[in-house]
């Protein structure tokens, strides 16, 4: 079965937008078994649009579009697409009630511009949009189907996941397939590839990819057809694997680190205290976007300034005197104080360079201390980042989360 | 002049890799003048390239082509082109020592694999590669160029910089732009639209383009040719935009808002501390994004459970036990606390039910305020939002920041 994409915009073809929707769409039909062919991206323009699609429809099984579904004179795919099967727009009450209903709840009196987006081309099946008000659409031509999806990238994965994917899943008799995440944090894939290269030759029916992010390296492995059977060498597999690199893996259920980490400690009935200085809020952040954080999450100070380092988190002015703020003593003391504050079990604290001011000759940018209060121990780890400042944020709350859940387990530092 | 781009690699086709090159070049086109009409992306399959050359050649003015110049096996780039445009594969000397002189830099052997890197289309013009291995070609069919650079993108980024724009620019006469981008929030796209509308007609001749985001929607502005020079025009225009507008727009520069905020509070030297409950230390996250913060932004407090609220904030246990944490009474009670922790100009707050739980008849998901404490008001102001929890955490810390920069401007709220 293969399948082809089309992004529609002309943002995408000014370049001011990456089109990261194709790559999670491909990503997502690959992992389901499925491949794409081609992709193709054109502007705003029914004569474009209109090419597009024959050219696909003559070459691909099925078709997903995306973009051009807002309510302004520049989306123009819905009427393009009943335009191309000679079809009509129909008002869709159900529709128009959804939209309507969304401003409402806002408090905001609906425009008049988002009523066209309640006009339906009449043979299309609706697929539903949860998070927007623009509804899918999918056409039928010859056994083949069209999806049509709104371009804005949260939506458009919604919809992809609800209706896209399971819809395609029926169609497709041999798409068996298995897909395994490990998420690996603090090791390099070189690393990984190193230590487990040679024992891979022995699985190469299984597809492995790296996939590294500036959190952490993914170890994708997909399985097909008969072999997808075959548990006991997938279990062989994953020994291997733990026995590799088990202590960076921090999940093989394709969760955020932050989800991770929430499940040990409410399992733990642990609570935990955050101080933040570098990384200015960004690892209650992210341990605010589980549901259900609020159970073990007690709260945080970002103490962004020395004083507020003392007045609030009682770190010692001797200390910051001697070591300055970017030290290992100084993440200790901030770790004990907040989880003083907050009465938590678990305190724990970044400090450090973000760059791209602040360095000095001893202290360089994306020099990092993690400091850990946990039982009787109070700990502090060093880390040497090199990236930029949002990089070098996002690198040391991840490794603030992963100190904080090798130490429930008891796993080497 | 219209150009076309195509991709060429697998990985792009299974997702594996974004495709941050296409968006590359056809911002760095269209920021001299040039547009791209079409984008196509396919595999690492002869037949497939073939036909995307020919579809292409019969469309556009100039293609760019990448990827696929590697040394091994599925790079088959070059030898199609060499077959479409029927010349043969010519050894080049320079090329090879130029190859042979990387290796040896480093200490390496070269591999024999790189050696057909060295073997040239005859016909074909080079470019240099002055950071890897595979150099560029250009090919001509009928007063049309075809530019190949190789797919790793810093390789193809200074190739496209210093060898295919200046040859494009030296035959592109009228390649004369200017973009603007006006960013806005709090307001929907549709009522943009509806404000705006009537007054677009008067300059057709500008390309406006409507960008929504979660966090607001940006507006682009495309002036050409002739009609850039009218200074007086786009004048009027943005007098226009500004009149139905302005009080949206937070900047014309392109700028995230907390760096926009950022620069207010450092030129009227005003410091600030944040209290958070749902957005849970995003908003203090993204004013740390900017470098520098340190100078106004003074900490803050992610008050998540109400004890937290009550010790470090100062919020009255009766404004809770009679309003709810979600209410206008305890948001302005933690915008006053955290101003008077932390000694600062302006004290901010966000309080709300972020989701999918937590929700009671009265107070819904998505229910929201902001506190705000400065000069000599408080002030809370109630949102409605109606998305996921990480959106909803999103659209409440830009309406904080929104809010802030309103206050400071005497803008209405």
């Amino acid at each position: 079965m293969l399948a082809e994409i089309i992004s529609i915009g002309n943002e995408l073809l000014n370049g001011s937008t990456v089109n990261t929707n194709a790559a999670f769409i491909a990503q997502r039909l690959h992992e389901c078994g499925m491949e794409t062919g081609w992709m193709q991206t054109v502007g705003d323009k029914p004569d474009a649009i209109k090419k597009a699609i024959g050219l696909a429809i003559k070459r691909a099984d099925n078709i997903i579009m995306t973009g051009g579904l807002g309510p302004t004179h520049d989306d123009v795919t819905k009427t393009t697409l009943a335009r191309y099967f000679y079809v009509d727009l129909e008002f869709n009450e159900t529709v128009y009630k959804r939209i309507k209903d969304r401003f409402d709840k806002r408090g905001i009196p609906m425009p008049e511009e988002n009523r066209v987006q309640a006009m339906i081309p009449c043979t299309a099946d609706l697929m539903l949009n949860t998070v927007g008000s623009a509804p899918g659409l999918i056409f039928r031509s010859k056994k083949k189907l069209i999806f049509v999806m709104p371009g804005v990238p949260h939506e458009m994965r919604e919809m992809l996941n609800k209706s896209v994917i399971p819809i395609l899943m029926q169609e497709c008799v041999d798409c068996q397939i298995s897909v395994h995440i490990f998420r690996t944090t603090g090791i390099a894939e070189s690393v990984i590839y190193q230590k487990i290269k040679k024992d891979l030759q022995q699985f190469s029916e299984y597809e492995v990819a790296f996939l590294p992010k500036v959190t952490g390296v993914d170890l994708r492995i997909i399985r097909r057809g008969t072999e997808n059977k075959n548990s006991e060498k997938f279990e062989k597999f994953k020994n291997i694997l733990y026995n590799a690199i088990g202590n960076y893996i921090y999940t093989s259920e394709n969760l955020p680190l932050e989800a991770v980490l929430g499940k040990l400690l409410e399992n733990n009935k642990l609570k935990i205290g955050v101080a933040e200085s570098l990384t200015g809020g960004l690892v209650q952040d992210r341990l605010t976007n589980i549901p259900g954080s609020s159970t073990y999450f007690m709260g945080g100070i970002v103490s962004y300034s020395n004083e507020a380092k003392v007045k609030l988190l009682s770190v010692k002015r001797d200390t910051l005197a001697k070591n300055g703020a970017v030290s290992e003593e100084v993440a200790k003391e901030m770790a004990m104080g907040v989880r003083s504050v907050f009465h938590s079990d678990i305190g724990v604290s970044t400090t450090g360079i973000a760059g791209p001011t602040g360095a000095t000759p001893q202290k360089p940018v994306g020099l990092v201390y993690i400091g850990l209060s946990y039982g009787s121990q109070t700990i502090a780890q060093k880390y040497q980042f090199a990236d930029n400042r949002e990089v070098n944020k996002m690198r040391s709350a991840q490794a603030a989360l992963e100190l904080v859940r090798k130490s429930i387990l008891g796993l080497d530092i």
